[in-house]
């Protein structure tokens, strides 16, 4: 691969130090130059691999973190909290820290564009995450020492906020005070007959499919290994739903 | 923790060799009991948690195959093919291979139950990826190797296998065949205001949503990072739905 431009390699250094990563890493500077490269910027060589690489090992470092911090923790409690810690939100708050939108070279048509600005800084931090991975000895050695900390900070307001970690609870009491009726939960087996077009739309691992009725209409769907890990899968859909749909209203 | 009986810890041992890793290999015998046993053995003691980070080991692990093996490949083309390596399917036959059902603990009711058994196996696989992962020194060094021919046979297969590695142009097919007619995509960017309710049942990371409709009937849905991704696993869920309407009634 060639080598970068003096300015532009400066500028990843500095990042890379703001990191707290020692100066002299062995970064792969070229695949980070890659990481920090948008579509619209140059439609070969940009960050959609890396994105895609970074998503996993992000999710391993969530859930080791998960894992060793929460040992009394069920694997559906630790599943919502992991939807969090994955999530876009997340990462663009982490990209966001680190200023990573200086770094992210766009396409002219998008330079003063702010829609999908979060969703650009999300998906370069998914791609800076795969690059300290693989310029690590391929291990989570250089992501998980960096990254941990904000996993923390990100699980406790996660926990702290009950709409986050309780979506069930969450919409329950949006309901009670807005319409003053409790939503309706039905859950399906995935395979039995009845469930039929309900599976259609669910994740095709999963075994129970759970959806949200209230007053005649559905409002979410979710899909999991348990029925509480469904159910609470679509209660998240239907609470951020119906909450902008009771709540933001004039 | 304390240690195993003898007779279920020679076993264990039996089955690590059958991996193909060293008879002496430091495995947590203990974790790997706990991974080998069933919720329904043992409420508290089971794989449950295990499974849920083993997930996201192979998760990375099938990633970092696809990215080494296939360079030339899109970040949506890695993801239809991941989504396959990372199946219950998969990971069941896996499973199978090492005859995985003769290692696992079953509480009494579930010892004839053939229901589910897939499933079972399936998950007690991937409990055993995360202790394989956890045991060696926190890296994929003892998972990659032993994992990369079963992904690799499973991408194979599922490169040759057309419907598999492209859902769109299968469904395309099938519907010609059976109705004589093309299948209607609807893709929406999720947070338009048309998307509405489309939106509710995605991926709420995902920025598009595709509909797959047929004779006036919705058939799939699916979401995705582009519009190709989202479309097929759209199609996906209407190839999987349609070809059981279609094809195989008596």
């Amino acid at each position: 691969m060639p080598s970068l431009p003096p300015h532009r390699e400066n500028a990843l250094r500095q990042l890379i130090q703001k990191l707290g990563l020692p100066a002299n890493s062995s970064i792969n500077w070229p695949l980070l130059d890659q990481a920090l490269t948008h579509p619209s910027a140059d439609t070969a060589h940009n960050y959609e691999r890396l994105e895609f690489y970074g998503d996993a090992v992000l999710k391993l470092a969530a859930s080791r973190f998960l894992y060793e911090h929460y040992p009394d923790a069920s694997e559906g409690d630790m599943s919502v909290l992991r939807d969090v810690l994955v999530s876009d939100r997340i990462l663009a708050e982490i990209g966001d820290r680190y200023n990573l939108e200086r770094y992210l070279l766009l396409g002219k048509s998008l330079m003063h564009d702010q829609t999908g600005r979060l969703d650009r800084i999300a998906e370069a931090t998914e791609a800076l995450i795969a690059v300290l991975y693989l310029s690590g000895p391929h291990s989570l050695q250089w992501v998980q020492p960096w990254l941990e900390p904000h996993l923390q900070t990100a699980a406790q307001t996660a926990q702290q906020d009950p709409a986050q970690h309780n979506y069930k609870g969450a919409l329950q009491e949006l309901t009670q005070k807005h319409v003053q009726t409790l939503p309706d939960y039905r859950v399906f087996e995935v395979g039995e007959p009845s469930a039929g077009k309900q599976a259609a739309t669910a994740n095709l691992r999963d075994r129970f499919v759970a959806e949200v009725w209230l007053q005649g209409k559905q409002w979410g769907q979710g899909s999991g290994n348990s029925k509480k890990a469904a159910e609470q899968v679509a209660a998240k859909v239907a609470f951020l739903a119906l909450r902008d749909e009771l709540e933001e209203k004039p």
